[in-house]
């Protein structure tokens, strides 16, 4: 995600690793379209994305009186929020953004453009903090270990899903920073490849030993002891450290757990949502079977065969051996280790 | 599988299900090649693909002396035995016609073709007759179940790997023709896709509920309580009863265990290897780094990235439920009960 002169570009992660695009959001429409197409996902940069789009709405907004420009601004909100229902982040930067349209209340609506533009950079800004100091929590997990300690991770919680190190990558980039060469096994994570596609182009862009497996070798590789820990990324997390995250995390977990390999999840204090009490009340969203039907326009499921496509799943906290914040490393017990925070 | 009018020709399984061709084999080299490419794949079909191909070898081979004949043969055999490694059937189906054509010493060469033939048509008349034993054996699996019961399966073990009624979707077509309704569920089974391409394929084309997930959803579909029992086919089991299959089994059996739900390995007799001890004496095949880096022709992990590729896990014995044989369903311990058959 890039503003530059004004203007806003998400680099679309869909044609990736082949070609690298921009798309322009110069619409609320498109900011929206964008997040539900993945052109921009992660649940830290969905919500920088949303506070964008609401950059992109107050331009256009109407700044007769607040009510009027209040009222317009909250149907944009509204068109966001829904734009995917999983990701808690989305909410928390558009609640951020609404309590500052609200707190700039008695100020000239001239100002109110350049105050949401500060608000935006400033939750990318503070998004990429909270991104390295979860790099430096994380390193717990190395300490003590020798170049060639190997972590499994599972879809894409790397630099293109946040602010500069990612959230699940950040203790391999940091580690490197240090000089401890971290390896990485990831999974392709089917439907839509992130791992290939996004965690291999950016690690190995970054110079970082990096091998592909399919969802199911998982299991084969950590029989053979080659995998030290996972770490994964997280898109909500419950208040008793339940985590919904990309489908097939619970597998790996539950994988993970049956040859004793810790299980990390790296977690952004913003997608906790102590609001949401355990995992199961957390909203999965289904998406369009033909993201399981049809690979690179060629049709794999034959036509009639029915598709479940859930987009995330949710690991039981008792599978987690540890969430990295950017506050401290958590362990057990969640509910009040999350609380205190 | 289809040998009409002294000709044999493979179903190419790697067009399914949008393309349905056959490839027609009139050499040794077109059935090695059909065979390495999975053009023919699954255990029982493989040797019966063999078994084919040393007919059509031995319309080709030199019969002035049984000694030329035998010689010829032998290279024949050498060839197709190399194709793949994994699956024992492969190697069973060779054996077996060796013996015949010893066996057959004392006759005049001019009969040898007509035996072979009668061998191979009997190998896959067999087969048929296996697996409908196997599909017989396996009701106990769903012994007191309603309409609606559920299994998971992972690749394909269905009529397209087998005669008739495949391994580990005979059971499912036996209840049917009793009057009992199962569904599946069926992993796609990265990287080559037989669950969605082929399971999915023919349980629909016979009218059977079939739903198709990725391999990383299989978990979450568990926890849901969907899955009544999972049932998968075999390449290979070592004698104290671990089994190799598609890569990703062994994952779905740990998963199976973190759930309660039993998980049975459909298995003929002629899989069942008793020169291998264990599990980690099987060969296991790997394949082609791109077979994971490019679907459909499009590159989805970034050159240059390494992809390990394994075709086949191991899942030990401790994991299994019930192995469904032509003879019975076995249960633990493996080492004798196997033995006993």
């Amino acid at each position: 995600m890039v503003y530059r002169d004004g203007k806003v570009f998400f680099l679309d992660q869909t044609l990736l690793p082949e070609e690298t695009s921009w798309v322009e959001v110069d619409s609320v429409e498109t900011c929206r379209d964008a997040i539900r197409r993945l052109v921009v996902r992660g649940a830290p940069a969905i919500g920088t994305a949303a506070a964008f789009g609401m950059l992109v709405a107050s331009r256009g907004a109407p700044k007769g009186s607040f009510e009027e420009y209040h009222s317009c601004m909250k149907s944009a909100e509204e068109r966001l929020a829904t734009a995917r229902p999983t990701a808690v982040n989305l909410s928390w930067a558009l609640r951020r953004v609404d309590k500052k349209i609200l707190a700039s209340r008695e100020k000239p609506l001239g100002e109110i453009d350049a105050i949401l533009e500060k608000e935006a950079i400033d939750i990318q800004k503070e998004d990429e903090e909270v991104c390295r100091a979860i790099g430096v929590n994380g390193q717990e997990i190395f300490s003590g270990a020798r170049d060639g300690f190997t972590v499994l991770t599972h879809c894409n919680a790397g630099a293109l899903a946040t602010g500069k190190y990612g959230t699940a990558l950040a203790p391999v980039y940091v580690a490197r920073e240090r000089g401890l060469s971290v390896k990485v096994f990831v999974d392709e994570t089917r439907p839509l490849l992130q791992g290939s596609r996004l965690t291999a182009y950016e690690l190995y862009k970054s110079g970082i030993d990096v091998t592909v497996i399919t969802d199911g070798m998982a299991a084969s590789v950590m029989a053979k002891g080659w995998i030290d820990a996972c770490i994964v990324g997280c898109d909500r997390m419950a208040a008793n450290g339940d985590a919904a995250n990309k489908i097939g995390t619970y597998g790996v977990a539950l994988l993970a757990k049956a040859h004793n390999i810790p299980f990390y999840v790296a977690c952004p204090l913003s997608s906790v949502d102590m609001d949401t009490r355990r995992g199961s009340d957390i909203e999965i969203e289904e998406r369009d079977p033909l993201e399981v039907a049809v690979i690179a326009g060629k049709r794999t499921v034959p036509r009639g065969v029915g598709v479940y496509n859930p987009a995330f799943d949710v690991t039981p906290h008792e599978l987690i051996s540890g969430v990295i914040t950017e506050k401290k490393l958590v362990r057990a017990p969640y509910s009040d280790n999350l609380a205190d925070l």
